[in-house]
């Protein structure tokens, strides 16, 4: 309850700054962050001194009895309540301000045409550096992933499908305590493993074949993610080769990271290795990402990032070759950054 | 292959009858179903006899061998890639359509702004009446949920906790071959089972108490769902009487769908009935939603709805009556709506 609380006032504080009266508040990835109710189809409406939960009337109860600290009001029409309350309360509605990159387009429409102005960023400025609680749950959800890696990778034999092995995985991050997979489970054999996103199948593993598994789980709301790639048998040269590279990219682009770098900087990091050593082409993607509540955020780690890196951002860093029709190396962890540096939280 | 074609051409047989030139399709679900490839990223800009789709690159060669009968470029900057391919197309702007109901803020206002105009409907009329292997699908998938659940229901006794319940019941579903639940499973226990989106916990089982259960799986990218609630142990007077009237109210809701009938109507068969009964006020949802790709789409089956039923139109049945710190009751079913009538698919 606490730790709402002060999300609230950050966001408050945040509000006085920009010089807004208020923020509508409308996609369950922020209404949850804020209030620790993780259910969609709730609107908040948050001035400097004050918020306000509009919630639909088959979730009021259930609301009223986890979010005591919020007053809520029950309705089924919640935009023309949060218009009304706007109104009622005196606010300006040009100093109403709603956040265009957490809305679908009709919604967006919808303030926008009723006077309300955008204004990014007021909620992702509070999820972008995790601290305390969030911290803790990105931890375990690593911390989870990895243990798993450890106990089903002996039990990948031969005759197994890519989809008996990751039902298996989820099922032992399940047993461990998570909600679920944090997104499709990626399991590919052989030349399978050349598509970054290949779509986990009934193919059956042979003898002498490429394993890539990309994996992750939910651990209270927050996400893990996680890429393993090795050899079930006995490598040829080329597999040793791409895979002592991207290996080596890896380390050093995660070498690099600490508080005040550029995510880009990052990027090149990895892609020069990968350049240097002749496979660039084959290098198709942006070196990473953020994690947290959403497998995918802010902040970004590609050539085009204008992100810096801050202490306490959680983040991914995961070059990969893919060589189309033989095999693919990816090697993934999920990272925190520190003043001075980082830490492995896949590990 | 034949399936995505011919979606295609429903498609551009729209435009014709619209006057457009082209529409550009942009959310993973719209994209799927008009190629057969379900991994987002992708854009499709599909005109009149055309249909191009803009591919990021890590994900071009999976696609091309994939979807064979499309054109595909290669691009990691799509929107833009799309609007030079419409000039280059001598298309008119203004005659080129983006669907606002299925982009976001911000993506629609870049098609907005840059003279695109608003159409809706055109995929999701598409999407609205099921045939073929969309049917098939959704049959699949419904009888996984219907055979998995005669599989738990015996196993689950005092002592159980209701996410050991929901894991095991996914692990059925996904053993019968679904890719995994098609929504947060829920189960709940005794008085939890009034909350209609309860969170399944780790709440033991007790004698004599009520268990609600709503689940369903992902088959072939289409979705079921079902919701079984039922005693453990020795009902009392008023959950038996509760359960007889939120049975009579679906029974004699289902018993009204056929072809033509407004979905406005079948919600108001079902809630008099728990009106007539003096429970009006507990039933606080519609009565049911479409079923498909998506968990909940079109049509919307409540007091407000302006849909009419179709043949082929697939959806729920699923009043409830909720006793805050009592217990709640509520049935769905998974139906087909047919020319004279309906099928239910989850049994």
């Amino acid at each position: 309850m606490k730790i709402y609380k002060e999300r609230i006032k950050e966001l408050q504080y945040s509000l006085k700054k920009e010089k807004l009266d208020a923020v509508v508040i409308n996609r369950v990835l922020e209404t949850g962050f804020l209030t620790g109710f993780y259910l969609s189809g709730c609107v908040l409406l948050v001035s400097k001194t004050n918020i306000c939960a509009f919630v639909p009337k088959m979730l009021f109860e259930h609301f009223k009895s986890k979010v005591s600290f919020v007053e809520a009001v029950s309705s089924n029409d919640m935009k023309s309540a949060v218009l009304a309350e706007i109104k009622k309360s005196k606010f300006k509605i040009k100093k109403t301000a709603f956040q265009p990159e957490t809305e679908t387009y009709i919604n967006g429409m919808f303030w926008k045409t009723r006077g309300l102005i955008e204004k990014t960023g007021l909620t992702a400025s509070l999820r972008l550096v995790k601290k305390g609680a969030e911290l803790k749950a990105i931890r375990k959800s690593c911390h989870i992933a990895a243990e798993a890696f450890a106990i089903i990778k002996p039990r990948i034999k031969t005759g197994r499908t890519e989809i008996s092995i990751a039902r298996e995985l989820e099922g032992i991050m399940q047993s461990m305590g998570a909600t679920g997979p944090s997104f499709d489970t990626i399991v590919a054999f052989g030349a399978n493993s050349a598509r970054p996103h290949h779509e986990t199948s009934m193919r059956v593993l042979k003898k002498n074949e490429a394993i890539l598994i990309d994996y992750g789980c939910v651990y209270d709301f927050y996400c893990s993610d996680r890429t393993k790639t090795f050899f079930y048998g006995k490598a040829g040269a080329e597999f040793k080769k791409v895979y002592s590279i991207v290996e080596a990219s890896q380390k050093k682009a995660i070498k690099a990271l600490k508080s005040g770098t550029k995510a880009s900087f990052i990027d090149k990091i990895a892609r020069d290795v990968i350049m240097d050593k002749g496979y660039g082409q084959y290098f198709v993607h942006g070196t990473g990402h953020g994690v947290g509540l959403e497998i995918h955020e802010a902040p970004t780690v590609n050539s085009k990032s204008k992100d810096i890196l801050k202490e306490g951002m959680i983040l991914t860093v995961e070059p990969g070759i893919y060589l189309n029709g033989k095999f693919g190396v990816r090697i993934e962890d999920t990272l925190l950054v520190k003043k001075k540096g980082y830490e492995i939280l896949t590990k």
